[in-house]
């Protein structure tokens, strides 16, 4: 089953304490597309200018990828710039030009109107409706967002969460929109709002599944001997989620089993470790579904103990 | 089987961004004592001065926690007072008076002697060596400790280190301790140092346990509903884990096997999850074994995702 993408495809600069990479290949798109393509194929909406370099687009040419909805306008490609910490987990942007994504506007090709998944990933909240319009039969639609249109778009971006079933936030963007301290408090308001599941991203800590139902899921995290760059893991975590939510089946009534939505969260923090690996998508080019195999083993390993204890027994 | 631990006991004032609570009891010692004592016979070696309110020693009378060690001197009893910051993972120590803890040197009682579970809580590591070197038959140790041994007296604290089987550390103090920006790494260079168990305290985020096998676990968070006070919860951590321990017979060479070790960090996060919703030691006052185990299971579904998914299976 094809997944529906639409988010920002970037060059990246990026410093931290160790190294620096410029110019790279970013994104939320990028990393999703890439990430996803490991699963399904993935229909990319987005806009790059004139000087996006071809070997970005031969690269995505050679994997599931579908680019009919990537529009090349005259113009520079969105451009950002970020330093890390010596902690890796706080950044600073140091610069960001929109380029051709300052008018740009997501039109969905007619090949792209079946498609039932769609990830709206993080750009404004007003062209998140433009999509979520242009695709009234996605089946399982999954938003990203960002501080920014928490602060500066914050009535949009509710629209736009009244009409999804998953949001993707991380702790901090819970505690910011819902202006509460506690997180669980937090996350119930969300899914008052009429969302299915609320998936919180704690970064290294891994990720916390809530659910309508009630329930809550609490996925292990792969602690990485290295990381060299944490960019794109929060996109690349939606790749693996909906990745692998895209090779099962739904139940009858359209929704998907909470197994699967929980073995998406791990699949979502698998991917997500592995692009911390490398700058850009570097870690990704080369990932095989044997090697996501192989991490989800060892996840299983490391986060299994005995569910039969009871005191005294 | 009973448990050996030597740590402070204190009087606690403590803010936070919506309550206060004055002269509370607290203190490492206290918290493990009260938690722990919910599993098994806890030996208490510690000092408070002549001012301790009776009620907080009546209270321990009516527990199996036994007392011959605890001394009463002429004196203040350690105060301590904190401020927490709005997430609650931050504070500020506004004022410490060691008031006895001055001139204290722990002496274990004889019938203490043949205590095979020994917690040493965050004290001076020169007292923690006394106590070792009193403790000779002592089967299973446990360590913590703090930042402001780790800057001012970090070369006994390694021979302390270098002495027991397990270290309790945050994430935090493993960066500081280690120098190095890799948790897995610092980790490691803690097991070469003869450690069996590293365990990574993480705060709300949990608990993750690195073996000298080479094996790690991550343990399942239990999300609060709300945070009343977070003093106590790595003291509690600990009283949960060696208290489940105390409960488990180790294997024929003396040994824990890793699943109850496993079994012992859940534990751990589960007292120091109740901790939380109260503050001093109020939660655990009235806190029993079927609390306990209701969580247990809350962990075990909330942890649990298909270990036999393969892509294409």
């Amino acid at each position: 089953m094809s997944i529906l993408v639409v988010g920002s495809v970037a060059l990246d600069t990026v410093e931290t304490p160790f190294a620096r990479a410029e110019e790279t290949l970013g994104g939320a798109a990028s990393y999703f597309t890439t990430a996803a393509s490991l699963y399904s194929q993935v229909n990319l909406v987005a806009v790059v200018g004139s000087d996006f370099p071809r070997e970005h687009l031969d690269f995505w040419r050679g994997r599931p990828v579908n680019l009919a909805g990537l529009q090349i306008c005259e113009g520079r490609t969105f451009r950002w710039a970020a330093r890390y910490h010596m902690d890796m987990n706080a950044r600073d942007t140091l610069d960001t030009q929109l380029g051709v994504y300052a008018g740009f506007h997501p039109v969905i090709p007619d090949e792209y109107r079946d498609c039932e998944l769609l990830f709206l990933a993080n750009i404004q909240p007003e062209l998140q409706m433009e999509v979520l319009e242009q695709a009234p039969r996605a089946r399982l639609t999954v938003l990203d967002t960002m501080e920014l249109w928490i602060t500066t778009t914050r009535a949009q971006l509710t629209e736009v969460i009244q009409r999804v079933d998953i949001l993707l936030m991380s702790e901090e963007e819970v505690r910011q929109y819902t202006n509460r301290a506690s997180l669980v408090s937090g996350v119930r308001y969300l899914l008052d709002l009429g969302l299915k599941h609320v998936v919180v991203k704690q970064g290294s800590y891994g990720a916390l599944l809530f659910s309508a139902n009630g329930t809550f899921f609490s996925a292990p995290t792969f602690p990485l001997e290295e990381v060299i760059d944490p960019t794109g893991a929060g996109d690349a975590f939606a790749g693996g989620f909906l990745g692998y939510l895209s090779t099962v089946e739904p139940n009858s009534d359209g929704q998907y089993a909470i197994y699967d939505i929980r073995r998406g969260v791990v699949h979502g923090n698998i991917i997500g470790s592995f692009v911390c690996e490398d700058f850009s998508i570097g870690r990704l080019r080369s990932l095989t579904m044997d090697d996501v195999a192989d991490r989800y083993r060892i996840l299983v390993e490391c986060s299994h103990f005995d569910p039969l204890w009871r005191f005294g027994a």
